[in-house]
């Protein structure tokens, strides 16, 4: 019989019901080693907690993070709470044993990642931080195929870009993502965490970067009184250049004022024998372009990610079929529990979040000094 | 407290693993009258069922459907067997007073599905026919607009098809899906009963077809003896031209020749003010052509159908992060509970499976004869 | 010194202007073994014809065509004129020996144009029908692959659309190419003729077809007295199936009235080993699916036709710099220079204007009789 | 009658080829207050530029520029040589009281610019830089959207990249667009000047860059001695952030190593009531997202830029019969020659050549220095 990995899950909004249906789906898709049971839910406002155990589907709630953490009953922590309450939570989780998944971006700096890069370390426990992107069928497949030297033995360019549009109009209120106390930064750790996190696993580790950041609307109603407006202190854009070790070019940007752009990750990846692209709005696609292919017959092939040869996608449905944003959490968690009962962190670890973090600052230094950075 | 819903599925392949995600997800996503209970999953093969029910989430399993359908505890029968079954078991579930929910196509031909339809009202019992791309928001946005003139008074055209490409090979085996006696037809009961229903749906009813169906591998391996050939029975292929009732022409295409296509469902509705299309390989989208809007400034819309004002969308996840095609069957499940609560059907009924049987018959009945018929 | 070709060209609007350019243009572009002389453009409206004639940059007008083609200085006579005209001012050209470009269709039905394949035959003059389409990059590529087998040695389905939306308003008044006296047909002649020629070419010879045509719009106000209405007396839309000698399936729809879609020539060609794809409206592209790319790199290749490699690309600017509508005529009529010197034909002939004129005749009746036609 | 504008074009290679051109067209398509007379065309190698001649379409040959900036007969002196001449002669050519058009980058440098800038405002003479793509018809509706405040009133992000992948292959030999002396500068001068133009054109003047320039491939084989190797002294790749006076920030891109690419111009400009997005390779199309369309009915718009009420595009062909690169240059020169007749220089002007050179210098030297640079 199967062993059973009891969770207990911090937090309970948008990324807690992600979260939920990850654990719930990814044993009906996936053989696990496992029998994952959704034990704990938790958050501090209690009928709220009431009403997301009830529809996500767990057995109990508590108010007190403390209380899971320190449950002998539970086997793996997931954190979904705002930024900053990762790392002391990451770190008491660990303290008692327990497997650790965390939402990204990892923490609120550097030296928080190092503490709970240190703890985990320490206490020997499975980590791993969510970024769920990293699991798209196609943005696996294009790791298979750059490591397969696909697109050759050398990359020149790694271009993204994270669009969104959803605080475009100024009367939006001033919630906590806008708030730096809370989310630490904006779209930097929001989203531009996610295609720095991408160009690492694709590309490699990146040597120096120089950015800009920008706040658009410098104040914005409060949440709760909207006709007092209160100062926005997170960055509306990021937009930075810089070298990987390995010698190619980034060239990133993220963004919640590109009106019409919804949840528009845009990847392109130029190597010495070829080319990848990718927009997130149609994910299950991978443009490849292969610069081998004989004269004339050249062109960037749309391949349809939603084959069984394909990562992830033989667990889903036939080909043609398509998956959507909460597989790629069902796909991360999968492989996080086989990772649970091995014993055997896998990508990405904290190590990963604490090494995203460092870029992350340097890029939000380099916009504060107007110098470029060394990592 | 809500009441209970108990579900026996009869079937547990490739529709049974669809439908049994949508029984899971449908409560989770939307407010539904009724807790949804996955009770019993029933099939022939024992051992396979067993492994299903493990996989499905289900609690117990039969052998035998009549057991399931006569379950006093059981409120709903669902249908996912082969086509040539659904008849036998619809009319015995709407006997026993079940509501069903029953795959397409609804049966073999029409006079089965006269029989059903017979059976459902006499039984006074709550039916549907499991049309899903009916609740892909972007068809369900599409039937919006249209009922709301957006596209004009008056509806031109409307082109269809449905391609696919998983039989190109020859050496593919005589699955029961090629053999008319199991599954009544090919591409033609298979997904042109797809985009038929879909222009039903859009447009309206059909009023004369006239059709070609061509069977382009005459024999294949047999699945247990590949030395071994065997007659396909059925379509690869079906082409038809039609009228519909309001003046609008039909031109639809089915084949599993396509290659490239792996479940290519391309809709154009061209109506007196603007136009509509929409490919399911990227479902999350509607192409809106506005003739009205202002000189110079025309062109398709391309609506990401991912947002609250949008059909289904708003129980997922936020704009940008797509859905897929599973979730047409959530959708359509989470209707159907509160149809059975409220003790009214809702389209598509086994009436409309009726109808779009009709059709179906017409355009093969064409085929053979070579003459346009009226339906 | 290199011979001249003096060209006489009947009629100087929409197609006069095209085909002005592509004479100027081709032996700018092409390396041709003649020197093209733009000596005459007739017409019966002097000052609209001298205006042309300064605009387009010929030598001298004529209001007679029966001058030009009697003519001794005149070396090629070409028929930009409405359909009527095309069979009597070709069928005299002949007899005067001068090599003959006629713009598609042939003519008015295949009584015309067995006459005219008669005359250019008695008479041993070099002859084209102007199927200008069949000289984007793009189709002349598909052509040499799949002769070159690599879309494998059958094709199952050829499939078609040419979609326009100018006489979507009911206002649009009766112009000569809604009156059958003068246009023979509608849709069917003008651009349904364009995407049949494209079939034959491409897959070949045409076996039987079924076919509707519709008006939608019955009366529309006459160009002269615009309160007035008088009858359209052609085809707004037509929609045809039918088989290919070969086996393959067709399917092929042509309308004015697809609201969005200006000119908008789509087709899909399935194979054995792949498929082919194309839409003039990003007409330097050709979408390419080979079926034995490795497993899980499958995937439609969208070609950029612009490179040296490619048909007629080189002739024009380095790869990735777009060429459009007017350069088919071009690349159509340095051909056509180069078959006048040589003395032999090149396809498309009258003879293949002619093939086209027996589809189209059988598809007019067969949607008169509603039965299917052989050809 | 019209007057007669002669013209001298300087230079026979690629871009003479483009220019050529344009000059036999601009009047063909065009209601012009001249006519144009393509005089002399000038090049030190005798033969080429004869063959040249011919095939262009030019009157006369010269091989000293000097002559052809004297020639009394001459109105209109046209550049397309390398970039280390273009000064020299721009500048003599004023003095001798010419019209002068002159292929981009205006010069090597600021120097040059501004002493081309001094020289045709000294002699009063019309000027333009040729940056052709400012007349895409996409890009000229864009600009007028933008001033009409279609986008609204405040942008947010202009995002630009030029790629190409035509010296990717290390083999590609050391041509003089690789060899600083005579081009200047690589990717930088040669196509960042394009993007770098269109924005200056569609958002603003720029305040302030950092950026950062690469040379991948240090050495390549010698044109004539193809076993020797020599340095190469240009960039390869040229990627920057920065920000426009009007506050909105600044991502650029332009690099020769991205396979698959061919002209691959793509833009998005972001505002506070809208987008639009441009790919040059489907040229004809500009996209446009209306934020004050209804809820529920945004999404981008694919305008095909075909119509008579878009710019340029009535002079032309019929809606969706689309244009290419060439036209560019049409559209281009068209605008000059009513500008010359008018006595007045529209835009860009060599004004606007100087003030993009400052920008291309600015973002050298910041790549030189690792320092944002002010403008």
């Amino acid at each position: 019989m199967k062993r059973k990995l009891s969770v207990g899950m911090i937090g309970y909004n948008f990324m807690g019901k992600a979260h939920s249906n990850a654990w719930r789906q990814a044993g009906r898709f996936f053989d696990l080693p496992a029998e994952i049971e959704l034990t704990t839910i938790c958050g501090r406002n209690t009928a709220a907690v009431e009403k997301a155990r009830e529809r996500f589907g767990w057995m109990k709630t508590r108010a007190d993070w403390r209380e899971v953490v320190a449950d002998p009953g539970i086997d793996v922590i997931d954190i979904t709470t705002p930024n900053d309450s990762h790392a002391e939570i990451a770190i008491e989780a660990a303290k008692h044993g327990k497997a650790v998944l965390c939402e990204k971006p990892l923490a609120m700096d550097v030296a928080e990642c190092e503490a709970m890069v240190a703890a985990v370390k320490k206490a020997g426990v499975v980590n791993m931080v969510c970024h769920n992107y990293r699991r798209i069928p196609a943005i696996a497949l294009a790791k298979q195929m750059i490591e397969a030297g696909e697109i050759g033995d050398r990359i020149f360019h790694y271009r993204a870009r994270y669009a969104q549009d959803w605080i475009t109009n100024p009367q939006f209120p001033l919630v906590w993502r806008l708030q730096s106390k809370i989310a630490g930064s904006g779209t930097h750790g929001d989203i531009d965490a996610h295609i720095i996190d991408l160009g690492r696993y694709l590309v490699g580790e990146i040597k120096e970067v120089c950015g800009v950041m920008e706040t658009f609307i410098k104040e914005r109603p409060l949440e709760n009184a909207p006709k007092k407006f209160g100062k926005v202190t997170v960055d509306d854009a990021v937009s930075w250049i810089g070298r990987f070790k390995n010698g190619a070019l980034a060239n990133l940007e993220a963004t919640r004022f590109a009106h019409g752009r919804k949840n528009h990750i845009t990847i392109e990846i130029n190597g010495s024998k070829g080319s990848l692209a990718f927009n997130f709005e149609d994910m299950n696609r991978l443009e490849f372009y292969k610069a081998d292919d004989p004269e004339g017959r050249r062109g960037f092939r749309s391949i349809l990610v939603t084959e069984g040869k394909h990562p992830y996608a033989g667990a889903w449905w036939p080909p043609g079929h398509i998956i959507g944003y909460e597989h790629t959490f069902a796909n991360t968690f999968a492989d996080f529990v086989k990772a649970v009962v091995a014993g055997k962190s896998v990508q990405p670890t904290f190590t990963d979040g604490l090494a995203n973090q460092r870029v992350l600052d340097a890029i939000a230094q380099s916009a504060k000094t107007r110098q470029w950075i060394r990592i």
